[in-house]
């Protein structure tokens, strides 16, 4: 793929994040996110089928780039806490710096939309990181459980501590953010 | 109030939730959500200036509702553990049983009407948990953090938990509940 079409494609993304944040889902067309993007509707039919692939789509991609932020820095000699602990840090600094892209995911997990997700598309992306929990739990450093309910805990809330709607008391310095690691790691922990 | 009005009124919010579920903030109107609900337009005018105080005091009745279940059956004398034990498990089971509702809170946080909800009005459903929880860190129960901090890890993790989207592989019976007040449980504690 050229660069070229990178760029556009990255443009249509954009565009469907911002234009949905902005109207939703039910009332942005191909159209309208073509006109915002700066392409033409039929650009984006080069990309994707219709509508419902392109959101469908732009969730993977949002996804796809949280997972890789969260695992870029892991280094698996180090003891599993400070593995999380990196993942964690990087989590929250990458949801932090695109609040824009979270308005959108959690948008689309609530909706009908969401049921078009291939699992094991975005389960994918996670991978590295389910494969040290499960290596803490057989270390019993971390809890035996099921893994989405570990992940509730542990990663969910960072969704929520940089939404600032949510958390306009919180000012989130480093002190703050090492406070609520520590919550996350007591919750998973044995 | 008359019976009548309530009855109407609590028409009026169900249909909200609905019609901004299926399509979204921008485009529920007044108009649509009254045809929804069964009233003429004049009658939701009657209880809400407009449509942006419409969405509004729906997002502080659900808030309201959900407080009234979490503290129903507060038992001060209890340990604390024991009491927010009570709190999570009421959460839990209204959350689960009313996830429309969530799905519209969760939109609502997310959108910029929930810049226009005073935070006073919500804090104050909540004021109990929070005494309770004041009174924990008091007798070195619970750590010292932020409420926002606390309550993330306490309390959102439920939200996640019981959208059947997001944890499709959790078979949601009273070994998982448990489970899962633990991981919240271990997240505060000190």
């Amino acid at each position: 793929m050229r660069i070229k079409d990178l760029h556009k494609q990255e443009a249509i993304i954009e565009a469907t994040v911002e234009l949905v944040n902005e109207i939703g889902f039910v009332s942005s067309s191909v159209s309208k996110i073509a006109k915002k993007a700066g392409v033409s509707p039929a650009t984006i039919y080069i990309y994707y089928k219709n509508k419902e692939d392109l959101l469908v789509s732009t969730y993977i991609d949002i996804k796809t780039k949280l997972g890789d932020a969260a695992i870029k820095n892991i280094d698996e000699n180090k003891p599993i806490r400070d593995i999380i602990k990196g993942v964690w840090l990087s989590l929250f600094a990458y949801i932090s710096k695109n609040k824009e892209y979270f308005r959108f995911t959690e948008q689309f997990s609530h909706s009908p939309y969401s049921e078009l997700v291939k699992k094991e598309e975005v389960e994918k992306v996670f991978e590295p990181i389910y494969k040290i929990v499960r290596k803490g739990i057989e270390r019993k450093i971390i809890k035996d459980v099921n893994y989405d309910i570990l992940s509730a805990f542990m990663f969910y809330p960072i969704i929520t501590l940089a939404n600032p709607r949510l958390c306009e008391h919180i000012d989130l310095d480093n002190e703050t953010i090492e406070t609520s690691f520590n919550l996350a790691w007591d919750a998973i922990k044995l």
